[in-house]
């Protein structure tokens, strides 16, 4: 292992600082920023930077995590594939965020990338690293799924031409409400435990996905936020961030493992939307734009 | 085994149907009747019956769902502290409600009276029971809280005193949200794999459990239903309910177990609130109602 956490770190903090400076100056709203540490009595250590916008006119809720925590013993979720590491040291940092636009016809965004290390008393540290980005719209536009998911793969293209089509069916699997039988949204790239490129190139790999989350998703954002929109498209949106908070809490493994092992509350919910319904059986429109979604975007589809 | 299922199904039909005429009665607002039955290839078989009233007066969405399902081999979480019927054959019939009012002086309730029957091949069929009722307030009321309880233990005073005090515990233990070191409310009675009192008189006591809801919940609408309320009164209460979904999502074992194995999405979801916002570290007035929720009601409390 030749990257150092200390540089990942520093990476990790000029991210987070570029993308929510741009949010804020978007928005014109106010930002607030909370550095936190955890207690020290408590079995997980680490130092995090919460940097979050509320009730802005273009942003609901965007709202971006830093974090560096370290653990005595690796949780069994992160060791599934690698049983040699079970019960190692470890330390974790990653950058996480998700943005919830007030116009229903500006999509909702996620984009994470994170660096584990698992430190065995005798044997040298190993890195891997996750993330991605995916896009959730409440209305569809064919040409925005196309710009999204051209930059994922533009993103990965320097470290190989096939993890685009890998990541892109990774994402795919991963964002899947199996109870709605619906994808979560038009997908994007998810990876994890990679270090197939050795760690300084991963670690290069990482940097890519995290400077192109605002190319990827910020020509999406000028192109839709002047959209006019009534209270019908306003209640399609709210009843479709019911979706987002379905997949979070009931199956994103992040979420549960966070919240089920002492983890920062109010930072792993930042993907929480900041107003949601739910209704009984809502009907669709035939040749509704609100069907469109369900039936040309929610799909299976190669977008490139 | 003395209680056939179909006293048991007539019993919790005409609950449904006393418990939801009376809430339409109180709303005004009509009543969706669905009917529905799974589909004969998937594995588990069964039908229900889902009433709801939404967009009402007085409730913003009351759901009430019957349920009388079949399957070839007991889940695991069924089975966990009866290992001999692992596996096997088992019938399952229960009515659940949540209701969450309009008015942020109104507590959201939920109520659950279920059965389930283990036939295994070679052994006599055993059937036991679960269920209770529980209160949500988003403003605390002293004198609400002590019927509610007073109530619960009035409906299982016939069946032995010590019930009410283990059932109170058991809904303490079992309401709470770990990850917010919150209870979801104030609590009520919940009990499961119940079979002590052998199925006859086991039944005798969900009766009692569900003919005693109306009275525990109803005089306490009744009392808060025309408090005036402001913009910052339902804003407190559309923030408390992430609580309820964060619960019902993350911790709930009926939820995930119902989602996960295949359950009728819609009547699983049935419980969600019809409008719910999440906010970054909201902060609680000093003095104020809202913080009287959480210091003087939010606690471990003997109601009576």
């Amino acid at each position: 292992m030749q990257v150092s956490s200390s540089t990942v770190v520093t990476y990790l903090k000029s991210l987070q600082e570029r993308i929510m400076t741009d949010v804020q100056k978007r928005d014109g709203g106010s930002l607030t920023i909370d550095a936190w540490r955890k207690d020290p009595i408590e079995p997980l250590q680490g130092y995090g930077i919460t940097q979050i916008l509320e009730s802005g006119d273009l942003f609901e809720r965007a709202g971006c995590g830093f974090s560096h925590v370290s653990g005595p013993s690796l949780p069994p979720s992160a060791t599934q594939h690698r049983g040699e590491l079970k019960g190692a040291p470890f330390e974790a940092m990653g950058v996480s965020l998700v943005f919830h636009p007030r116009n229903p016809f500006v999509p909702t965004v996620h984009m994470n990338v994170r660096m584990l290390i698992a430190k065995p008393v005798n044997a040298s540290a190993v890195a891997w690293f996750g993330g991605g980005m995916d896009l959730t719209p409440s209305y569809g536009f064919e040409e925005d799924a196309v710009h999204f998911h051209k930059t994922c793969r533009d993103c990965l293209k320097p470290f190989g031409e096939d993890l685009y089509p890998r990541f892109k069916k990774w994402c795919d699997e991963y964002f899947y409400l199996k109870h709605r039988n619906e994808p979560r949204g038009i997908g994007g790239i998810f990876y994890d435990d990679f270090n197939e490129l050795g760690a300084d190139r991963s670690f290069q790999m990482m940097q890519s996905v995290g400077d192109h989350f605002l190319k990827a998703y910020m020509p999406i954002v000028d192109k839709r936020q002047n959209t006019p929109y009534s209270e019908q498209h306003r209640a399609h949106q709210l009843y479709r961030r019911g979706r987002y908070v379905e997949f979070n809490l009931v199956l994103d493994r992040g979420t549960h493992f966070g919240l089920q092992s002492g983890g920062r509350t109010e930072s792993i919910l930042l993907s929480m939307p900041p107003l949601v319904s739910w209704a009984y059986q809502t009907r669709l429109e035939p040749g509704s734009q609100e069907e469109r979604l369900i039936k040309e975007f929610l799909i299976h589809k190669e977008w490139i």
